[in-house]
């Protein structure tokens, strides 16, 4: 067996970020060694705290949470995002309360000190705005250097956004964050990978997947099912039927590389942080499409437009293994 | 027989402009009464002269050519696409000079008069940047109530752009007119459609086609297939073959109403005039398509990401009937 990967997750928990983590907590390619919570799809500390409900009901321990910041790198915390995730992120459950509290170090210097320990092998998964990833490339511009690949669930490039028309939540909540992480000096120092809704709203959950998870003896996969329902709720109209987007754990699946990508270009990446309507937007420079290939070999982000099969049925035979 | 459509085209002549034009001249179902000259592809003066010389070898006389702005709205003309259309804008061919001078009136004054004649009726058909549209707009801002459709080439929607990343150039180099003419209080008063890179890159003309048009006895069709070659080797390396798209000529036989639009979502559209990397950027909201229909009945604009049969049969049927 290959030698399971480090990876650090900063995640918005977030009912597909819970979904993420179920799966990396079973995946034997992973070895989950920090997590960072930040503030998204609900505020940074709700986000630790889920994340360390979730561990608890996994029957984890060992594995640290740390808080982050609680507003973003050049905005406020807008107060998340409750029609989709809850009211508390993870579709208004009440999970028993696990004992593990969270590190007393912040998101920014558990990431730091995790790429001193697991120098040149660590994997950054990010899943959530880029605010805590960004405040650790401006306390260590060194980071980079020590971090393998940078893998981060966000952006729409030539799919529509969806908290606005061009822009996708995690981009849009820190755009300015999201610039710093991805500015030409940082990407050119680790393996950057855009996993954006181009391809995750390609990938859904049905309901006889969330019905597989409730009939499991896991009691992890049990609480998925039931948190899944807001979540399904609020993407009924986006699909005109009951499903769900697999966002953040399709961005897990590919940094555990347990999923081929069949069509993945690196190409040049910008993020709109100007004040008009493509603000949050990725601009990624796909002119090469045209030619069957997006690939401009101009380095850059590797932009995941296609992978070589349904992510449900890795996760399922993960999380249900 | 139906009634031929009467339509004021605006075009920055060019080598695509040339074929729509030669289609428009030849359509049953056009009556082309008036073409007002932008600058875009080359300036407005010599895209009037390329219009008046491309008339003359048709043998048309009597429809009035106007010379529009030089400059655009809000930014400076840029000295035109040299290594796309060549330096007069039709790949350098020298055409026999047409004794038809260009009208007297501004390309506004013409379209604003023929609003007038054909109120009701008039189609206005803009396959350049919307400099003389918004120029009108801002002169007259009853013209939209006289004008029964607004089509125009131009944008990137779900696609990337040309000139950047994310914007096409006719909209690029005048957004602050692209902005004014999709502005909502004057798409609420016309039918306004249109037809990006989305779906104009989908459509090509290759060299058969080319060497269909070079057989003509037409002279217009020989003169057509001789500048194709300079707009063709431009192509060649976006396509990775000898071809080239089909944009202004797409858009002309949509005006015309000769191809169906087999999806075509009326959805709200903002063009970015804010100076981040997405300036010029068309930004519709497309976020409908996921439950397969892109339709907001929100109003807007008709955005075209497909139609019914592939464009250049019917340029040819029509170029060489």
């Amino acid at each position: 067996m290959t030698e399971r990967i480090p990876v650090f997750l900063d995640c918005d928990t977030g009912i597909d970020d819970a979904v993420a983590l179920g799966y990396l907590l079973r995946s034997p390619a992973v070895d989950l060694v920090g997590i960072g919570a930040v503030s998204g799809n609900t505020d940074s500390s709700q986000a630790a705290r889920n994340t360390l409900d979730l561990l608890g009901i996994a029957g984890v321990t060992g594995i640290p949470v740390a808080v982050g910041a609680h507003h973003h790198f050049s905005q406020d915390y807008r107060g998340g995002a409750a029609h989709v995730h809850g009211d508390n992120g993870i579709g208004g459950m009440q999970l028993p309360r696990s004992e593990q509290e969270p590190d007393a170090r912040t998101a920014v210097e558990l990431l730091i000190d995790l790429s001193h320990q697991y120098a040149g092998t660590l994997h950054v998964l990010a899943v959530g705005p880029l605010t805590n990833i960004a405040l650790a490339l401006q306390a260590d511009p060194t980071l980079p250097s020590r971090v393998k690949a940078f893998t981060v669930m966000g952006g729409a490039c030539l799919a529509p956004g969806n908290i606005t028309a061009a822009a996708e939540a995690n981009i849009h909540n820190d755009p300015e964050a999201a610039a710093y992480a991805f500015a030409a000096e940082v990407t050119a120092q680790w393996d950057a990978t855009l996993v954006p809704l181009d391809v995750t709203m390609q990938h859904t959950l049905e309901e006889q997947h969330q019905h597989a998870l409730a009939a499991s003896d896991d009691p992890l996969a049990r609480v998925l099912a039931e948190m899944l329902d807001h979540y399904m709720d609020f993407y009924r109209p986006i699909f005109g039927r009951r499903t769900c987007a697999l966002h953040d754990p399709l961005a897990a699946v590919i940094a555990a590389g347990e999923i081929g990508l069949s069509d993945a270009p690196r190409v040049p990446l910008e993020i709109d942080t100007a004040d008009g309507p493509a603000r949050g937007a990725t601009i990624a420079d796909l002119r090469g499409i045209h030619r069957g290939t997006g690939d401009s070999s101009r380095g850059g982000v590797r932009i995941v437009r296609a992978v070589d099969r349904p992510v449900i049925d890795v996760l399922l035979d993960t999380i249900l293994r």
